[in-house]
């Protein structure tokens, strides 16, 4: 089977910029803040969304949005996207045109990780078909060498604080790291360069700096991934969602520490710490 | 002039809800975590959008997304908002129907202040025409007072962590501070309140516990506030967006410590501090 994949521009940006600030005691100081840029998407010529990116992913961050947020279903409707930050803009062609896109902007929801996102059309009642591999297995030296990686890697973040990151594994391997302004946004470049990649979810990790709310829970199951780590906390209806499709979630990691909020029947611990 | 006040329902829910986790030797803890729950926002029957939410001030919410994305110009033309989280609705009833709310639906923004928020319509080109109280002036012992107030306060955050507070101050008294689970949520609720409440936003200090992304600015710039406070940073966009309307940006606040990224005319040093 050939599988078309789309041709992307590779239009990255620099992602931190310079600014002077003056501090408590009056002193000036040079510090870097993270790039926020406006990317409109038009597929097929007909305006879609404006995305605030940090911009260091747009084609795949474009990808994954129309794929999360189901507009396509598979990677060969998409013949191509073209990113040209000039007219900040994101020009999406398909193969056949998207079916339906009005009447799937239609209904939306707003959800709130942190921002007011967006989901469209019924999302959330089809998590329920959704299934996890069954055998995959997390131990514990695994979760806190993942950890430990992120903690290492070079980002924005350090350099400038204000955005969020993700970060897939396969074991402790870190496959990849994204990070954007709005987690969001970093989650769905994931999802699009998986796509790109012809990965599978199945026995992956995925490492977020944010919480773990509704949205990013969904978002991690429509990935097939059994389980999301978090260095920050959970919410209520993360958390219900997580057991419904027994997805483990792993929150305030940090470390050492973690707490696990569902799936611990995926965890396996060391063998040193049953008390 | 008689204001016709909306008439609301007063369903706040419980914000909190207790979880058995396990820690990372082995230990069942109880802790608590945030609600999250979706409130369905139905204007004249007609279903507008899904907001997820943490349920402490859903009425102010919704009033005050209304307000925000401009599907309302005026107080009274909301009639009633009530809150039924029997079947997770908010039913608006308005006294003349809002105009074109279907076509200001398409034209859509999704911010990421840190998920992807939406902001309808033309607000980023309306950004120009605000005038923010050019006489407005915020002295540092204030500054500091503000920041330790907030620490102080008895909040979700400090129960269960996982959300994002936000507060409005008159010099240094606390005037409300309102939590969600989105930073978009808590800013918007705070909206809906100032309205209510005939509030303008003129010589007000607005904190957030949030970044300060163009989002952010552009909500606190609508609220005609002179002030935004944040613990966390400032976007790049974010910064560009307080330049253009001489909005003062302060970030990093923490005891005594802060940085000023915007509009230092508005600021008024302590003395003491000139090295």
């Amino acid at each position: 089977m050939t599988i078309h994949l789309p041709t992307l521009s590779d239009s990255a940006v620099p992602l931190v910029a310079p600014v002077t600030v003056v501090d408590e005691r009056g002193r000036e100081k040079e510090i870097f803040i993270p790039g926020e840029r406006p990317l409109t998407v038009y597929v097929d010529k007909q305006e879609l969304v404006t995305l605030m990116t940090l911009g260091g992913a747009p084609e795949a961050l474009v990808l994954g949005y129309l794929k999360n947020q189901r507009f396509v279903q598979a990677l060969d409707e998409v013949v191509s996207i073209q990113v040209d930050w000039e007219v900040s803009a994101a020009s999406v062609v398909t193969r056949n045109g998207i079916k339906a896109l009005k009447e799937r902007q239609e209904k939306r929801t707003v959800t709130t990780g942190c921002g007011q996102g967006t989901i469209f059309g019924d999302i959330l009642t089809d998590l329920e078909s959704i299934a996890l591999n069954p055998g995959a297995r997390l131990d514990q030296p695994t979760l806190v060498a993942v950890v430990d990686r992120v903690r290492q890697h070079h980002s924005v973040y350090k350099q400038a604080g204000s955005v969020h990151g993700c970060a897939l594994f396969r074991g402790a391997e870190m496959l990849m790291f994204i990070e954007d302004v709005g987690r969001h946004n970093a989650v769905d470049a994931i999802a699009g360069r998986m796509w790109l990649e012809g990965l599978l979810g199945d026995d992956l990790i995925f490492y977020t700096t944010g919480r773990l709310t509704s949205e990013m829970v969904i978002k991690g199951a429509q990935m097939g991934i059994p389980f999301l780590l978090s260095r920050s906390g959970v919410t209520q209806m993360g958390l219900d969602m997580a057991r419904r499709v027994n997805l483990s979630l792993f929150g305030r990691c940090s470390g050492e520490h973690f707490l696990i909020y569902s799936g611990i029947d995926r965890f396996i611990p060391s063998e040193q710490q049953a008390v």
